[in-house]
């Protein structure tokens, strides 16, 4: 098979990259990137060296759907609402790593991203591609939004308390930290290394385009949901995100039930770990990998809990998930080139 | 004056001795130092080389009540409570950086400091020397419990809104991220560069001992308050502080409206800086510096207010409040070598 | 096959773990520890929760070789000097990773390690692992010594100059760098997270034991080399190592000259990656992976040339290369389960 | 007396600022900025609210000459060259903290800095304000050229033996590292967080245009020297900087005598604090002070001498600096509003 990268010179079309290096599945993988054409993919990435000679090719629908099976789009917001009208009419799926083609609600995406939603029809036929939870949906989807990087790891820490009925659902609150690298490659003031580094900050509170992407999802669980309260926070780290996510239990449960309840609803789900009770995830320990690693806590004092869920933000969420994906819109194992452990330290 | 110094190679009492070297009230700081004594303060910090010859001497108490006026101790906490008894025959002003001196009922403080308190008769002589609060009883005090770190972000946070009744009772959550210097200079896996660096971490979920401490005065303020939620994450940075509160409003407010209430109840209070509206502070703004640095956002979609509160630790979170009541014990201004600009970048 | 680690509660048996999780000629990977034996080894590293579940195995000898085929030694340096001796009347082939098999005259050992050396009957056997440079040797070798990180990156950054008799061979200073986690996991004040982090020091100077064995290859390949100069210094980063190497040629050479030189003797190498002429390289852009990457840049002003020479002190300068050698050691292709791409960023 | 800074809104401009708010001979500084004008200098630098209330004024010569009494300019490299002759009809004294009026000759600024050199009357009126060495010149000056941060740190690691003939002339290689900052406020994918962070590279290999102004000093102390080799590399840290100096004694000395020497040689300085045998310094331990350590290391082994000169370059290599010379050319003591100790940790 052979698939396609738009928006390769960003760190999510690297990292895809770095996962198809080691696919057994993809024979080829094309680079197209608008900025950085006809320069060798190695000259943006020197760390490819011997590992790719691809020269980066120029974004021309015609001629992508031409060479390639399957497309990825790692762009910036904004890129894939413009493109994904001329590759409709074409057969080829494609897996949208921006937030384009998430919300179901044209009027909502414009309102959070201040500029122009894609084409409807797209929008209907994108299928939002939480791995874990929508399986059936990924696996005959045309289209996928993939997920944004803090709703990932929220998700997927409420999915076992909501989808069971176990919190108040007027009572959501999600304290959200993410390395720099969630901010991408493009140099700005804001990713400068000497104002981030030694620096804790916290940023677009309560205006975060990904609060809208997470109260969606919930509410598509559970209609009831009210309001959310969700902020980010820039650590000097280059990868990793954590979700501390706070909320009340509709009735009095232990630590322990809780943890049961969590395990018992991620069985199946080979990429989440969730912690025996008393253990908490730090974001080095699933650096570089797939993995969503989730700790909880009940607190008797207050019959509230404590959820805490981390991932590698350019994996689980970003590219790792992307490949999830596409392992499952293929049939195959959703692991398939991406059973690899951690990098520790 | 003559101030001394118990615990002078931790990173408080460093901190202290920076200061001390520019305040024009004290002629001589000498250190005392049970597992270094002997030795000079510059083989311990070699940053200090040409700025004191001073040599660590013994922690023997008639020895340092007849050396000097003042007395810091900046030991873990410990050795307060197994000192203080010691020096209460004598007539010399103490402020212990540790917790020891902070419970004003002996059970809670064992209850989640692990071991034994120290005599009540201590206690009920020690001042809660959070600054701008207690202002009138710290100028009159023999022993002040200076505030914890986390503390004193979150309470300088929180004051305005609970002294002016604005938020319920039942509603306080608390997430708090600390850099490393926090936890002293013992070395230990959980402070060892190589897996704190690129990492983040939550530790003592819902156990931490600052959160009675936040209790006790929070009550003391409002009797009705509830019990709280209080997190604490370790970040990859050396110094800073950030409180980030989430509680509700009782009657619906906008963020100027909030702004202008912690604008009046700080308006004399200089080390406190309420910023703008849509501007939000970062650790470093105060890195190095006693100033703590307050942003709030109201959330008209939840009527939920953010509030985010940054302190330098090692500073207004210890040493650099532990000179400000210093100041106020002695009749001096407040600000008294303490104004100097924070270090950027 | 079943392999064994000693010391695989340390940073390098860590790594040879995740680079064994992939390998395809290996069944299983049984862990020994003499501090941690009996807890499980997730417990010491959470990062591989769902991917084993060994327990730590005791250090016993004669169960040891029953147990398994292959033996890595990654424990501190002396408990090889130690144990050896025991593993000599059996079969077994041993790679070490300390350095206590490296130096083959013993005297120079004890001078710079400060402990006894191994038996000189295991001196004998054992063979450097310079993975590109003594390829026939490691083929046959019972015992492998595998080389230290700075040995690596510098030795191999000065082999196409040696050998092709280019260098002045009383002229070399090799300035090195290191990431922290070379140190191990070992709690120290010296790797303490608030002393090493933005700062920069340099240790051991003209003092590390890395020194005589990089002195000892350079006399085996040139006996005519006088005494080198030699520092290391600690960065506030996790991993990596550079080899900035200073030396003067014998006739003037222009920089595309010496590329030739290097990418000619490196042409069947498949870890090292000779840079473009003005391009050099970093010590991201090999993390994770078993990549050297060389740069070259030749001083007409002064005659003299500069060698950068980086690697990622886990991998290449560690575990990548003990797995390297084992591949060659076992006939296999040398990259078997080490052909996967550097994490970027 | 009132100051004024051009270029105030980069990091030498803000450290200016930061010293002088202690400074008790300066009653106001007015700050220039061609970008910024017309705004507050807390929306650049929040870390100053509540330190000071100025507007950005814009760079009008002759507003400039009739506002203040002494001028810093700390603009980029190119700036100085333009503006200066528009201030030299007029009295007012300049230090320049670009390297703008360093270079005694004109040809040699344009071959290294690649833009036209300022007006040869201005370069003759300039001082090398490397303040330690060239007191004299330094008080009577009109312009000063503030010298760089490595230059600086190199310089006053070698002038004891270069000003005692104690080195070989034609040995002389310099191993510099830096931290982030010194490539100022600007934004580039060179200092971007993610590319920065967990790396370490070289830059400018044999180009960096510090070395000709390293050279023309020396040679101006000995004119027999020879060309050298200076290399700079990038630590991910925010400050500091630190030359690993090596250099071969024309006499074998050791290391006792060679710290004598330096002791001597700056038993008048107080910024230079020349550790003891076998301590070295740490660039954390000048962090945000004006001081310069130096250790020395000689080794019999090679007959060569390792300095290591540490600062923090935008103190002692930049702002620091610059008011030390402020103050020797007013008349006053060096120190004034420069004597505080480092940050650390």
């Amino acid at each position: 098979m052979k698939v396609g990268i738009i928006g390769a010179t960003g760190y999510g079309g690297a990292e895809i990259m770095r996962i198809m290096k080691r696919h057994p599945y993809v024979d080829e993988c094309i680079l197209y990137s608008s900025r950085h054409q006809g320069t060798t993919y190695c000259k943006q990435y020197p760390h490819f060296v011997k590992l790719t000679k691809q020269t980066l090719e120029p974004i021309e629908v015609s001629q992508i759907v031409a060479d390639i099976d399957f497309l990825f789009m790692a762009a910036p917001s904004g890129v894939c609402s413009r493109l994904i009208a001329e590759f409709e009419p074409y057969d080829i799926p494609v897996i949208d790593l921006s937030g384009d083609l998430r919300m179901k609600d044209a009027t909502i995406y414009e309102s959070w991203y201040h500029h122009a939603a894609p084409p409807q029809s797209a929008l209907e036929k994108a299928v939002y591609g939480l791995s874990e939870l929508n399986q059936e949906e990924i696996k005959v989807a045309k289209y996928i939004a993939n997920p944004g990087c803090f709703p990932t790891a929220t998700l997927l820490g409420l999915a076992p308390l909501i989808k069971n009925g176990l919190i108040n659902e007027s009572f959501l609150i999600i304290d959200a930290k993410t390395g720099v690298s969630g901010a991408g490659r493009k140099a700005s003031i804001g990713t400068h290394f000497s104002e981030v580094n030694e620096n804790l900050k916290i940023y677009k509170v309560n205006e975060h385009q990904h609060l809208p992407e997470i109260e969606q999802t919930i509410r598509y669980w559970n209609p009831v949901f009210q309001p959310i309260t969700f902020s980010t926070h820039l650590v000097p780290m280059t990868r990793g995100i954590m979700a501390t996510i706070y909320t009340e239990l509709k009735t009095s449960m232990k630590t322990n039930e809780l943890q049961t309840v969590f395990s018992d609803f991620y069985q199946n789900s080979y990429f989440i770990r969730v912690r025996e009770v008393g253990q908490f995830p730090e974001t080095k320990e699933v650096y570089g990998s797939n993995f969503c690693d989730i700790g909880i806590s009940a607190d008797e004092r207050t019959n509230r809990v404590t959820v805490i869920s981390v991932i590698d933000n350019l994996m689980k969420g970003a590219a790792g998930q992307a490949v999830q994906n596409f392992n499952m819109m293929n049939g195959w194992s959703e692991t398939t080139g991406l059973d690899f452990a951690p990098i520790y330290p």
